[in-house]
């Protein structure tokens, strides 16, 4: 059975939603370790007893250092000593990132790992990667991100040979800023990837690619977007609707379609996000996360564990990332 | 009456749609002057006939210098020689620009112009700056960026006291990239600024200030991507509702509704972003606009020569730039 490290005390509807998510995936056949204090109400799931918690506002690096026996670093800590598959957490953000640095370490080559997300695209799911590990980054790391969510996209989502493109302002080579121009150089001469220059973001809903490399910030600002965008259009609408009582009518009607068209865009079908070129496995959920939602992140770790993302990135990657280490200008 | 020179080859669906928004706005008592070839039917409106016209996918600095009679940069030096009110186009953004900066010439004290648009978001409009100028910024240039769309937001929307946000990958002052941080130490420390800290792009589309500052990268991708999510989720559903007869029905019934949200959040709508920080003006329309959507622009535009935005930036915005100028570092 594939174990996973839940963070019991991670997210702002801890722990009760996170305990209810994890007994809903546990009826899957995935076995969720909750990390937690004592006494906590588990509904029979294995509780590891920790004695610290990281709040939602704590400052990252200080936290973690300052709480090794917090749920969400022992979480951790359980993947890094093998204890564990994999590790969700649906808390702060920067200190999931803080702990994963800190428990799992880097893989071979990997200067930055990156957070990975699977968009529920038109045409096709969209790995938009990195969706805010870094807040800044440099031309040979989207080198990198392209690389690791190529491989991600033959793994996880069974694309033989994924379409890269780099998000920019313009579709032209000479369109973007500094960082994207300089990008777009790297990815253009880069082996083993199959580049097909920019995208606009107007694109991303539409299935513009099977991998879009962006910085941290960027890729981050896009994903709240999206989110913020769908939740605005959905919510006017139901509005727009209730107004005349001939929309009221039509609204019960067209119902069960807006219902399916909100669960096919809400990221808690999605669950949360893949932290990618670590040692370990680790998924982070949404701040905001419900039951239905932290099933969905467990089950997103799982699958990658059955798929072995880690292993495969670890196989794959060395060669072409030390490649491209190599390319970088010195001193810069 | 406010005349209004318009670029007659401009946009994907030049001339014709050109003239026909023109038209359009001329009935409302503007006064189009469209720029282009002898013989352009224009219904009756002025012509100044131009030799050259510059093309979508033409390098925007390079073009603009060597076509000095393209119907662009013909209409851009008529503002700038006081022959004409403001300017209006369609053509490649890159274009444009270099053709304002070089036919009009930047008010005193302002490093960088930038595209102020008009966001219709729920509570209020709300100002995105910069949306696309300038692909890299400095802190310097958001600080400038952040009193233009203030006086903007107080001369054109109205509101007395606006409040300003910063675009960033988090709420807290520590989070963001760089440049995030760095603007945010300025804007904080800023005189004559409501400045209420950061806010993320999820709120975007609720109001979340008057105006929100951000690099003309991130504000161009954030405003194609909404364009681009609000037409999907609108599409998504529509394919959602005819799937069904029951669904049909109801879409007939909603489709009033929904037609009014649509006009609402389409771009078509606000017509076009003022370019500001100039000593004229001009009004920068989406390159594939349909007639409505021109008419739209060229009214934008009219309405900034009312409300004298060219010369309220001038007499309020020279000390507060100035000052803010000389804040910078030595050598940055």
């Amino acid at each position: 059975m594939t174990k996973i490290a839940v963070d019991a005390l991670g997210g702002d509807r801890a722990p009760e939603e996170v305990v209810a998510g994890a007994l809903e995936a546990a009826a899957d056949g995935i076995e969720p370790i909750l990390f937690g204090p004592k006494g906590l109400e588990t509904g029979g799931l294995e509780l590891v007893e920790t004695t610290q918690a990281i709040g939602m506002d704590e400052k990252p690096a200080d936290a973690v250092k300052a709480k090794p026996d917090s749920s969400l670093v022992a979480a951790c800590r359980a993947v890094g000593q093998k204890q564990a598959d994999a590790v969700v957490s649906a808390g702060n953000t920067g200190a999931v990132l803080a702990a994963c640095f800190l428990e799992l370490r880097r893989l071979p080559g990997v200067a930055r790992p990156a957070i990975a997300v699977v968009i529920p695209a038109e045409n096709r799911p969209t790995v938009l990667i990195d969706a805010g590990a870094n807040a800044d980054g440099r031309a040979e790391h989207l080198l990198q991100f392209a690389y690791m969510g190529s491989v991600f996209a033959q793994e996880i989502l069974d694309v033989p040979n994924p379409e890269v493109r780099l998000l920019s302002i313009g579709e032209e080579p000479e369109k973007g800023n500094q960082l994207t121009l300089e990008a777009h150089e790297l990815l253009a001469a880069a082996e083993g990837l199959d580049f097909r220059g920019n995208t606009e973001s107007r694109n991303l809903l539409l299935g513009a690619a099977d991998v879009v490399v962006c910085d941290g910030f960027t890729g981050n600002v896009m994903l709240k977007l999206t989110e913020g965008t769908i939740k605005v259009v959905l919510d006017a609408l139901r509005e727009e609707i209730v107004a005349s009582r001939r929309g009221r009518v039509g609204g019960l009607l067209v119902r069960p379609a807006a219902r399916g068209l909100r669960r096919r865009l809400d990221p808690e079908t999605y669950g949360g996000a893949y932290l990618l070129g670590l040692r370990g496995l680790a998924v982070i959920a949404h701040g905001n996360s419900s039951r239905r939602a932290i099933a969905n992140a467990i089950r997103l770790a799982a699958r990658g564990v059955e798929h072995d993302v880690v292993g495969r990135l670890a196989q794959r990657l060395p060669e072409r990332v030390l490649a491209s280490a190599r390319s970088e200008t010195p001193g810069k």
